[in-house]
């Protein structure tokens, strides 16, 4: 029996339990072990069930304030030590400045000597090495594959290239400025309205400052570098550029030499920096639309590229399932 | 003490070795475990060495019948299961045809009860189930990165992207023929001179048959299916179609609609093709040369790609490194 506590019950939460609730008897078999949701927190309350929360009913409506074993005022932070979770699913709403509240979550688990797995990206550009440390000292494994390119396998790269070194990275980090910069190329528009528009598409959010300002891309390349280069940065290391500044002409002259404005994240020589590039049209980085691309440049076996979507929910519950099972496998039977 | 025997010392085996004695230090840092290699096994003789053969020194040279552990005569078949290694390396020179020797290698080493590891494509497009089965029986891990595009960790997509289901593969599995292709394009060349220039620049062989006709990315693609969406299908279950028979006037044509003619393998429902088609240029699946590139189709999380150096003795190392490591990790101690 494998126990997971779910932290967060939004978009990707509910994503989460709808894909493990689809798979679940499918896991059993392949695994020899029951998957089981045994607490679900949300900002007020949650719903707890230690023999297993009956996911596919819940994931038919998602009203769990409703569900028969919900429980009014339990908050995570005080209930996480002693719930019934081997594995804490740390999805909740955080802020990017603070990591806050999935930071402290995740330590309260770690101390707890439960696993952790996470789509949240701040603890993971702000405390990596704390967290990182913190797992060690306690034998547990944290995974964090959703919080970079969500369900792309770019930071198992650590463990499916391991027999390469990782001497670079070059990666389009963000969907919504690689989404609003082909819309310049493609439709020869200005940035102020390919801004719009992906706002208009639910692509780009009403405040897209952290997006267009290069954030976003700068705390993923933060995470990317220390992962799988063995850099010792945060979010504040990285030099950062936004796209803000992109003109439909500067877009329309590289066009006409076959290139791409970009904006690329680059991690090389302790270096990391967020900012545009001109990518030849044939490069397997000049993706359009809300597509994210990495390139590994390893030491002895030439370059890797892996594109796909970058967010979604589905994407996310996807990765973070790949995350939990990855645990359950590494455990060697403590699971 | 994680011991290793290499059976086959050809260019894949020695770059393994080169890879390994420039990384042994790291490594045994990072796993807290020495990786020796204890056996090299060549076709009159192996290399033995219980404490582990000095490969720091015998990488400057290759010369394995000076080395001083060298003794005549040995041979792998016979001696692989009293050897000192836990993990064989199967290397060899192997017939399509048949998979032999790799096959009957990998099969005594299983039975043996050891964990294997090989870049040797005939035993896993002829005898994937039985393989697989033995190594269940026996409690061992088969890795086999290698045999499907190098380094690219594809194959690890079963792991990977365990949290989606891969519902269809398409695939550049042949970097000759792509290579061919290309040049096709690029130069507007007619088929007989494209191979020419590859077999010049040593891309293609002698007798290029097993590329140009398909049948090296047939093997390739019944490997893909079989690990990552279940199949049970040998290379003769693959409908396989060549590209000798593409003009120059139909790539012409192709490119005029901004379209390329590449050799794809498709495994989808329950079928498995090897066959020309128009990509558009576009796709993250129209890249040039001899590099492959791979598209896996989720039922839940869209479409993932992978692109690198799919050949070569350096690539083929790493990934044979990759699947070292991850066995040990798999192995719970055991090893």
């Amino acid at each position: 029996m494998v126990n997971i506590s779910v932290i967060g019950y939004g978009t990707v939460g509910k994503k989460f339990v709808d894909i493990l609730a689809a798979r679940q008897q499918k896991l059993q078999e392949k695994n020899g072990s029951r998957f089981n949701v045994t607490e679900i927190y949300e900002i007020d309350g949650a719903v707890i069930n230690t023999e297993g929360i009956d996911i596919a009913e819940l994931s038919k409506t998602h009203a769990i304030r409703d569900n028969p074993d919900w429980q009014a005022g339990v908050r995570a932070i005080d209930h996480i030590a002693e719930a019934a979770g081997d594995i804490v699913l740390e999805v909740t709403p955080t802020n990017p400045d603070t990591g806050e509240p999935a930071l402290s979550h995740i330590l309260a688990a770690l101390n707890a000597s439960k696993d952790v797995v996470s789509s949240n990206k701040g603890p993971f550009y702000l405390e990596y090495a704390k967290i990182m440390a913190l797992a060690q000292e306690k034998g547990r494994q944290v995974r964090f594959s959703s919080t970079v390119g969500s369900a792309i396998p770019i930071l198992a790269a650590k463990e499916t290239l391991a027999g390469c070194e990782i001497v670079e990275i070059q990666a389009i980090l963000n969907g919504t400025c690689n989404f609003i910069l082909s819309r310049m190329t493609s439709e020869n528009e200005p940035f102020d309205l390919a801004l719009k528009e992906a706002q208009e598409l639910g692509i780009a959010e009403a405040d897209p400052t952290l997006d267009i300002e290069g954030y976003d891309a700068a705390g993923k390349l933060a995470i990317l570098a220390n992962h799988l280069m063995g850099f010792s940065k945060s979010i504040r290391d990285v030099q950062v550029e936004g796209i803000t500044k992109v003109t439909a002409e500067a877009v329309e002259l590289a066009k006409n030499k076959g290139l791409l404005i970009k904006q690329v994240g680059i991690a090389a020589d302790d270096r990391l920096e967020v900012g545009l590039r001109l990518v030849p049209q044939s490069s397997p980085l000049a993706i359009s639309g809300t597509l994210n691309a990495f390139m590994l440049k390893t030491d002895v076996a030439g370059d890797y590229f892996f594109i796909g979507r970058g967010a979604g929910g589905a994407e996310a519950g996807a990765g973070l399932l790949s995350d939990v099972i990855r645990i359950v496998k590494d455990a060697c039977g403590r699971l």
